[in-house]
């Protein structure tokens, strides 16, 4: 059987995969609480008499910052992704008054656009006079991407076409407003994302132009002379700017092409990354490939949380140095995981690798769905890997970009879940799910999983095509699954010979009532870092299945950092913790250092005694949903 | 025998001691280059501009902050010290050229005075209208203390009295202006200093009413209702200030003998602590001993690194919780660690104690001196425990209190090496020098140390009384000294009953030829920190008689934290560094992770592999003299 290389994978549309088990559960938050409370989060922070141009305008609500702009000139972002989760909400749990809502929203949005298409709440209503002054701070092409991106997913959901035809004249303006040709702006946003959300446009509509637009962006990004140099000459600012290395600040030290250490802003790199990967797979485009490889590498090698957590610091939200991971200061916006899974997402573009998908696995379960409450209420922005009891979930942010954003990947993540090409499906996640499928070559087919994963390996996939049909299903075996077991129609399947990719691709005329089983062994394991991370020397992380676990005072009292590991992960026993919706702990036993018996004195030459007790592990993103207190996930191992 | 229970020890005026050996050359590096070297920084910084009435004011020079005010208010104190620490110096070494310098500048100040002695160059020449309009804030009465304390050092070393006597008319004004009396200001200053400086005042001078005016600022701070309070409320500032808890920030937030937990910014905890330590010996007050002692075990029991660098965090520059003690963070300001020394120094007022001369040490050894570069040119404002070898000294800083605080202890260290009461030596630290001693009892004598301390535990006394007289000699046996050794003129003195201070009381007709051996055994030790220090957990920091050690690249390559002690220090050897002065090296094997044989992987499940190597040790005061790279106290046990 060949394999064609310029298989070209896309994600299944949200509304062709329902969604139970676990992840149902979450969903079932966000459609019930998170959806809602943006709305009127967003609401109270006045956003809408920005937005309504039936209203007087608010002027500066939000400080003017250090960098002359202020957070305010977000808020078409923060409103664009309350709508798109809400979109998907609605396809999950109909409700006529948030939908009135959003279809209110949108109709300002329709009414304060420009003859000419442009549409920016915060430049018409607030600041016209610094329209397209400043690409680099700004974000005014970055709003614009995210209404894009709610545009399409509301007319997915709901088939309303208005906020499409809306964002499709702003995309238009924008097609006439940037390229090569005279006259034209050869610029782009120093806050990519944009360029992903004409490509989801491009393929919603089926208009190249949008595509093209958004390789333009790509391919005119960092080349010389540098677009931000010459915008802040010609504005009469100081073109070193307000921020250390402003230019890799935005990843537009150098073409695209050229950039193979992962830099700056850590949201704004997976946004673009995510765009070339898209790119990559539109256009099979081999040398934006080759790039997002090294680039890969480069992230996953030397500058990831465990948790699939990114950008250690707060100064720049962002990289620093490699292998610089520190864990009580850990910046790790939600944002940029969930943006992680952007990208390894659309690296699957090209073809099924378990080394994306399940790095993508990984920052969903630990690094992204951990900025959401289990009651979808509160929320984290950045999220540490141990804690001394003072970090805690926000009602909002000044800045409020991580709720929506972990709110619109959990509503939409049967896109993450599944992805066609012409002939094939790949099976990314496991996930309780039905998926409604019409492949190019006209097999259509009932995919439906039962599983009750992550808490269990066992995974059964039903296959039930309106008629007997030939393709593919392509199931990630993922590396942390060592004998791992896969019968189909009760047949076993070898897995020894798995390809360098780490996907088992059964391709054969699948019938109604055939039944692949996948068995995942979820034993807890132990995993350390490279000798190089200084802040977890002599410390393990253990893990269950994609799940990272953690310490907890609510289990463990005071102290963590006291606790030894020693041999213990050999009798470790699993329990249902039924407070965090029915989620498996690790119990374990342990050695501890004892204060008591250490007395006053704050330094001593005897070492502190130890006592055995039990220690119990629970899933790192389901801390701080009960009673505060420490965290600690990078135990002593001895 | 008895011993008075009312005891007074005050320190030896700096002139009565010389020094050779370990600080001997300590002194030299800053009689040679430092004391220069400040003086030149000040007048660059355009400091004299302020302070000469002779030419333009200069005016704001350094920004406004957001306190309200700028650090050029701090300017007189910044002078005052380098004044100070030239003083001294001239005594060790007469310099025409920096005495005719210092003259100039206090002539400069003898002109500036005003007529009812207010003196002050920052609010005379810059700011006339903010005089005392903010006391918690603009170090109006510190920088008078710092520039009383000069004025004494250098009456005491060159006889000059022309700038004591332009102080005691400033502390005059003072004493008008403070009090409880009808029109007097019942206030005190926000960052203490004047209080001690009043001490030093009084004590040389023998006016009480410098002394009395100390006892007030310190009795009447934290009093309700609130002076800072009161005082932003009448000039319509918000109360609750720039900063976080202003009030414990500068220790006012209950009466000074109600506070049990040491708090705020901890140059300005240990000023006070030290006045008040003053004032506990001055009027035998047993209040103020027991509120220091419950203070002093607050902070060496919680709050202390290893190295007696405390306040850990930047945000106020001092103090957080309990056992919170970053390394790599550490802020540990050489100023908190040089105020350390002197309230340590104080504590020994009412009888020698080597729970705080042991500290005293401690801190000065590691704490203080590290802020200093061999060749006094350099300088650390903030001293952490672990690099990775970005942190280096500065040549000056913004705001360079720092420089000279630790030029002017280094170049007074006589006065903390002894004490003396009315019929008695105490010898607190062990150091070649020679010290001239006339007791009230009449007893007049030579002391003489000699000694390669601390490369060398062997320490000879000789005591040379003019004539044959009865007193007692009390030598610190500090408490890591175990199987110390005694001899007075060759006959071993049992150290198995010590005291519960520590100290061995030597009370006998002294004469000529007398000579106290003793010997400290320097064994390299693993010190360990209490379980709670979460930093620490697993890691042991490696002494050698006052000195705390620490890994250097320049020594060990990279990935200092990828090196295992294991049982290394059995195995120890102790080596001479020559291009550090002849510092003690310790060589010692250990294992090291191979970073090499791990692979590219971020994380994995096989442990590290471990070569045996040689790991280096060297003093850590003395890191950052060599190469840059890396640098690391608290090394992995195993």
């Amino acid at each position: 059987m060949t394999i064609s290389e310029n298989r070209q994978f896309r994600p299944l549309p949200v509304p062709s995969v329902s969604i139970g088990g676990y992840w149902g559960d979450w969903q079932d938050a966000v459609c019930d609480e998170t959806a809602k409370t943006l709305l009127d989060r967003c609401v109270s922070a006045r956003m809408l008499e920005q937005i309504n141009p039936d209203v007087p305008s608010p002027g500066v609500v939000l400080p003017i910052m250090n960098w002359g702009g202020t957070t305010q000139m977000f808020w078409d972002s923060d409103m664009a992704k309350s709508i798109e989760t809400i979109a998907y909400s609605l396809y999950r749990k109909p409700n006529a008054e948030l939908e009135r809502r959003a279809d209110e929203i949108i109709d300002m949005y329709a009414k304060l656009q420009d003859a000419d298409g442009y549409l920016n709440s915060f430049f018409q209503r607030i600041k016209p006079e610094w329209k397209w002054s400043n690409l680099r701070d700004f974000h005014e092409l970055y709003c614009a991407g995210h209404m894009i991106e709610a545009a399409v997913a509301y007319y997915q959901a709901t088939g309303k076409r208005k906020f499409m035809d809306v964002m499709s004249r702003m995309a238009d303006y924008c097609v006439a407003k940037f390229g090569y040709g005279p006259g034209q702006m050869r610029g782009y946003c120093g806050h990519e994302e944009i360029e992903l959300a004409l490509v989801r446009l491009a393929r919603e509509t089926g208009n190249q132009s949008y595509m093209d637009l958004a390789k333009f962006f790509v391919d005119e990004r960092g080349q010389a002379p540098n677009f931000f140099m010459e915008e802040a000459k010609a504005f009469g600012r100081d073109p070193k700017g307000w921020q250390k290395n402003i230019l890799e600040y935005s990843q537009s030290h150098a073409p695209v092409r050229e950039q193979s250490k992962v830099v700056g802003h850590a949201v704004r790199a997976m946004y673009l990354y995510s765009a070339m990967a898209d790119l990559a797979t539109e256009y099979n485009d081999d040398s934006l490939t080759a790039t997002l490889e090294t680039l890969w590498a480069d992230l996953t090698q030397k500058q990831m949380y465990v948790t699939g957590g990114i950008g250690p610091a707060h100064s720049n939200e962002g990289f620093t140095d490699y292998y610089d991971l520190p864990n009580d200061t850990a910046y790790a916006e939600t944002c940029a995981s969930v943006g992680l899974v952007f990208w390894a997402s659309r690296m699957l573009g090209r073809g099924p690798k378990r080394l994306y998908a399940d790095t993508m696995e990984q920052a969903l379960y630990n690094g992204a769905i951990t900025g959401l409450a289990m009651d979808g209420k509160t929320f984290f922005y950045d999220n540490p890997l141990e804690s001394t009891g003072k970090h805690h979930r926000w009602i909002w942010h000044p800045c409020p970009c991580c709720p929506p954003n972990i709110a619109r990947l959990v509503t939409s993540l049967g896109s993450y879940i599944y992805q066609v090409a012409d002939d094939e499906i790949a099976v990314h996640l496991y996930a309780q799910s039905e998926a409604r499928v019409e492949l190019a070559n006209g097999a259509k087919f009932t995919l439906t999983q039962k599983t009750d994963y992550p808490w269990s390996g066992d995974i059964a996939i039903e296959i039930a095509p309106e008629q007997s049909a030939t393709f593919a299903v392509s199931l990630r075996i993922p590396q942390w699954a060592r004998a791992a077991k896969l019968c189909v129609n009760g047949q076993p399947i070898v897995l020894f010979d798995l390809g360098a990719d780490g996907y088992v691709r059964i391709e054969r005329e699948w019938a109604k009532g055939d039944v692949i089983q996948l068995t995942l062994p979820l034993e807890p394991r132990a995993v350390r870092a490279h000798p190089y991370v200084r802040q977890n020397a002599g410390r393990v992380a253990i893990m269950r299945g994609p799940l990272v676990y953690c310490m907890e005072g609510a289990d463990n009292g005071v102290g963590l950092n006291s606790v030894l590991l020693g041999n213990g992960l050999g009798k470790a026993q699993t329990a249902v913790i039924p407070d965090l919706r029915g989620a498996i702990a690790i119990d374990l036993p342990v050695l501890k250092e004892s204060a008591g018996a250490w007395g006053n004195a704050l330094y001593a030459e005897a070492e502190a005694a130890t006592e055995a007790v039990n220690a119990r592990l629970v899933p790192y993103h389901l801390w701080d949903n009960r009673a505060p207190g420490e965290m600690l996930v990078w135990m002593r191992n001895a």
